[in-house]
């Protein structure tokens, strides 16, 4: 049997011990109903209960008002790409896209497909996406301001949020959410494929600000509205259950051991700041993204040669570090340090890239 | 600590507890990577094995040669109704939709509110759904003919499926896949659920016949094609890796300790002949479902009162017997037999159904 590793995945990503033994502890019975949550209805008091308190949490935790409905549905972030400008759009205005790479690419791609008028506001493209555009040219009438908050893959993040002049902010939050405090309000729809920050695969959230209930159109397919899941808190037809709980166990942890997300963006800055201070100080890794935009969550690097990369990685993993292998579309090497990343953790991968360094 | 009861649930509903030990026990640790399967990544090794196996294993059990491709989708039987007419309907052809209630009906909606020209071949709604219709007016030129292969609310399923004039059969087998044997050949596209025999809630099986891939419109978001998970082998984004994950488990249950699809259709007649050959024999239970119609997977019946049958739900439960309750659109009980509820179970639903007519 081998020993838990240290686990820098990009996702699916490390998740809190302390919810995984929970979940092994009652898989065969939860909570004294005599069956698995895999077994359980999902229209059972017992998933209702599961269901009121995961969402009681995402709201305490990111500060949400009643103006916000928390959503949990399927396909990834990737089919909330399509379901945004279905949604969203408004007749004769255009939708307005910050392209900070690969995702919001892709993004973009899909209003395109719809045929919407899409404004490009600021692209880092010129520099192979390595910052985060500064200037935006934001049409009067736009829709919406569509971001990524964070690119997993370039190693980027918004560390403030840009004002608009009055157009909803519509944002992926994948790799982010629940990493730090913000404020939801200049928000119209905030979505997370879970399976970084927040859970398993398979489950998406989407917190909608209600007024973009209006924006709906009457004629589009029932499971690509989300008036349907609003109307049904989720539950239009059998969501996915375990992911919903296994987010609610993270939630837990993250509310009742970390102490919530002040205390959560305190730790996540110790654990950047001691792996981004490292890399500052040698010339052996060299950081692929500018400074002033560089992820807490996502921390992308480069080694002399592909060739160093590579027993980087392989001698990472005997040593019990895993997941540090740069995205396929990219190569290097990146250490996620999402939420449940402890910072013993970092302080482990930091050691090992000394000693690495220093035989090299 | 309750003990695991009886598991009657239409679905969500009971898992092989095999399958739930085999997930509880290596929760913390999958096949020694040091991770939980939820924290591995869906592009490593570890999980193409993951995938490939179990791949593997529905292919066998259905007997599916290479002219099909087998997919995991999320958004539930539900988001197919949607997808089904936007990617293999016809220009200028009707599609044809057998109604047998509830998922049928609602298949036909999404079809309609995409302007297709549906043609109901056949309903049942004159009886309430209270049985599968016998003849069948396809028309000639028709896409495909739908079917809902199995009820669960109604309580009844194709014994056997209808031959069409060349028209590919598009079927929603999310009750009763796995639970029997049947030709594949004629079938353009077989999609289910996973959450009745197959495995956990969140996770989508679809076999696409590969001569269907050539409908697929150019124009349609990337999410709602097809094409998009067949050509990434459902790793375009990120799929429900756990959910896929268990349905491997249920099916190298099925596979290896029931001995395959023959043996679990033996099964399951059987079963299926104890309740309703009690149900027949007597009259305080009465079936609602037409004899020759009737469900192999939910037993639909009624008591002489809404009051007995609340007493009867009731006291079931207090006997570890679970799930009895019918829908809530139809009322009355409902007993779910599916693959994973052993004879053992039905016998002792029996026995308490003889007690409780005898002392009511």
């Amino acid at each position: 049997m081998s020993q838990r590793i240290r686990n820098f995945n990009p996702g699916p990503a490390a998740l809190p011990l302390a919810a995984l033994e929970k979940a092994r502890d009652e898989l065969l019975d939860f909570r004294n109903t005599g069956m698995s949550v895999l077994e359980v209805s999902h229209r059972s008091k017992e998933f209702d209960a599961v269901m009121e308190e995961t969402v009681g949490r995402v709201k305490r935790l990111l500060g949400l008002d009643d103006n916000f409905q928390v959503l949990f549905l399927q396909g990834g972030a990737s089919f909330q790409f399509c379901m945004i400008p279905m949604n969203l759009s408004l007749p004769d205005r255009p939708v307005a896209y910050v392209d900070t790479g690969t995702w919001s690419t892709k993004a973009i791609k899909e209003a395109r497909i719809q045929g919407k008028d899409v404004k490009v506001a600021a692209s880092s493209e010129d520099r192979n996406y390595a910052y985060i555009p500064k200037d935006l040219s934001v049409p009067s009438d736009a829709a919406y301001l569509h971001l990524t908050s964070n690119n997993t893959i370039k190693g980027t993040q918004w560390a403030k949020f840009p004002e608009t002049d009055g157009a909803p902010l519509v944002c992926d939050m994948s790799s982010d959410i629940f990493s730090r405090a913000f404020d939801p309000a200049p928000f119209g729809l905030i979505y997370a494929g879970a399976q970084k920050n927040a859970g398993p695969s398979g489950v998406t959230l989407a917190i909608l600000r209600k007024d973009m209930l209006e924006r709906v159109p009457d004629h589009l397919p029932t499971m690509l509205k989300y008036s349907t899941f609003v109307e049904k808190n989720s539950l239009f037809n059998t969501p996915p259950t375990f992911g919903i709980y296994m987010v609610g166990l993270v939630l837990e942890w993250l509310e009742e051991s970390v102490g919530g997300l002040d205390k959560m963006e305190a730790l996540n800055n110790r654990k950047a700041e001691l792996l981004y201070g490292y890399l500052d100080g040698q010339d052996f890794f060299r950081g692929t993204a500018d400074a002033d935009s560089r992820s807490k969550m996502n921390v992308t690097f480069r080694l002399p040669s592909e060739d160093l990369e590579k027993r980087f990685v392989a001698e990472a993993l005997a040593q019990g570090l895993g997941g540090l292998k740069g995205h396929r579309s990219v190569g290097g090497c990146r250490a996620s340090i999402y939420n449940a990343v402890s910072l013993e953790a970092v302080e482990a991968l930091v050691t090992f890239m000394k000693k690495f360094a220093a035989k090299s």
